[in-house]
């Protein structure tokens, strides 16, 4: 009997499911296809893999699972107690297919606010022809990124290339980073760079040791007219300093595609501030047919590692929570 | 006697006018500084330089003027008749101080095309959380420059560098390329490469030549779900046709920033097209400080090869216009 494969998400289309079972049956596997976990029913029991999004509260009656690999880059979602099903299992991720689409996004949302677009464009709406000046260049702007993962790293390559000046920042420096970042700092010298700093990008995975990295102390270390733009977790960032800060023109913008809570509700002060560019958690997400081909080989990297007994990419531990 | 320099733009701050006072007079020339034409009067007969924007209706009464440097890249307004003075004189551009800036609003508009961002913006602006599928990378996607100077060539090295496939067309394939186009093809091929192309963008001086070099038949040529961008001069593409390929979604989107005519009225069809992003020809000027400082850099360089009666550099043609 072929070993099961349960594919549960609701973006492939008919060739990116060909691709998976094509390659899942030459190896052994049979892969069955839901678009939602809800749907999967008591057959979760049987299979040996799962590969899927939104699992969290399911997992738990995989009692034959042997690897979950999630299509997501975040796992916050499976780090809550009572999760996972009782014996041991390999996680994955599918960090390495959203960088490039979010790095896009940052690049826009970073020119949107130098170059002035949301005023331009309250303008453009009234039919009306007016001139903002001054406005401002990528080129010689002093980026710092936090997170110099997927996202980081593209963000780097692409402003690295438009004449900025790109700093990571992690928390390992020991570790090898992309030749796009000028300097790499490590996570406890974010204070001595922010006062460096024209823009600042929050790329950081949701964990506990990010809860707030930029709080009010921070965002005043920035110079004025400094920008800020979030596309990791919403918790990184204390909002309500946020607010203040934009409100007072210490900051000139902020752009965050990710807060707390989503969706924002309508009375929420965030779609209030002065100079903010929201967006809906879009930023990331598998509307880009790119990202839906990376999740879909990435998975299927690893399927042939699993089946030949070798380690696998892209494996989350469960202590770091990323 | 000091040479006399006539120096009439309304963008140099202190620190500007200082550093081409300084260099001037070191070369033996003295510069006088006007914020507009209209203010320069009489001795504007005694200036062997001018230095200056929207000149077109004074240099006839230079009667001393042996060099003409203007401040922007496009010409077209020194091309009519009687605008000149009697005698022969140097005529020289600032072009390569705007395709930077220019080049940034390039990939800022594609980008918001590519990820719907009006669309978000719409909604947004309603405090609505909506999430728009499918958007498009940069990533891989066919882009065609009309035009390979300094915009294009800066566009090129962007977009490359975000994984796009940049090719470059212009009227003589002879010339030297930047490395950032992968292919180079000659203003008669057009209508070949058009059926290959996601994005056209139209970079390219308002000349005969460039009259409605994208007209309605070319439009047609564009793949279905193809994006323009206009930064040159609005001359070079046929609205009629654009509001049309626009409303009957042949084309995804287009982005202008110049267009006919300038300011556009309230009353325009452009306004109403279908997924237009109209710009108030912002994508190019000295708002952004680079600009401004280049401007007077390339002229001080080229005052020291003119002192030297060395051949000066940007030296503009007055029979093709640019």
């Amino acid at each position: 009997m072929a070993r099961k494969i349960i594919v549960s998400m609701d973006f492939l289309d008919e060739k990116l499911k060909e691709r998976v079972a094509e390659a899942s049956r030459k190896l052994g596997f049979e892969p069955v296809f839901y678009d939602k976990a809800k749907d999967i029913g008591p057959e979760i029991a049987d299979a040996e893999i799962l590969f899927g999004s939104n699992m969290q509260d399911y997992l738990k009656e995989a009692s034959s699972m042997k690897w979950f690999c999630n299509t997501y880059a975040g796992c916050e979602r499976y780090m809550n107690p009572g999760v996972w099903p009782k014996q041991e299992c390999l996680f994955t991720n599918s960090s390495g297919a959203y960088g490039l689409g979010i790095s896009e996004h940052i690049v826009m949302v970073l020119l949107m606010m130098l170059r002035r677009m949301p005023e331009y464009q309250r303008d453009l709406a009234e039919k009306k022809w007016t001139f903002y000046e001054p406005i401002r260049s990528v080129h010689g702007l002093k980026v710092t990124i936090l997170g110099t993962g997927d996202i980081g790293t593209h963000t780097a390559r692409s402003l690295t290339a438009m004449g900025a000046e790109v700093r990571g920042i992690r928390r390992d420096v020991t570790k090898k980073s992309d030749s796009a970042f000028k300097e790499i700092w490590a996570t406890e010298d974010i204070d001595k760079i922010l006062p460096d700093t024209d823009a600042l990008i929050m790329a950081v995975p949701s964990t506990s040791e990010t809860t707030h990295i930029i709080d009010r102390e921070r965002m005043n270390l920035l110079p004025k007219g400094a920008y800020i733009i979030n596309v990791g977790r919403g918790a990184a960032l204390d909002q309500k300093a946020l607010i203040d800060a934009l409100n007072s023109e210490h900051l000139a913008g902020a752009a965050l595609d990710v807060m707390i809570p989503e969706p924002l509700p309508a009375d929420h002060p965030l779609w209030n501030a002065k100079n903010i560019l929201l967006t809906p958690h879009c930023s990331g997400d598998t509307a880009l047919y790119y990202a839906k081909e990376k999740v879909v080989d990435m998975f299927l990297e690893n399927l042939e590692l699993y089946a030949a007994g070798k380690p696998m990419k892209r494996m989350v531990d469960l202590k770091q929570g990323y």
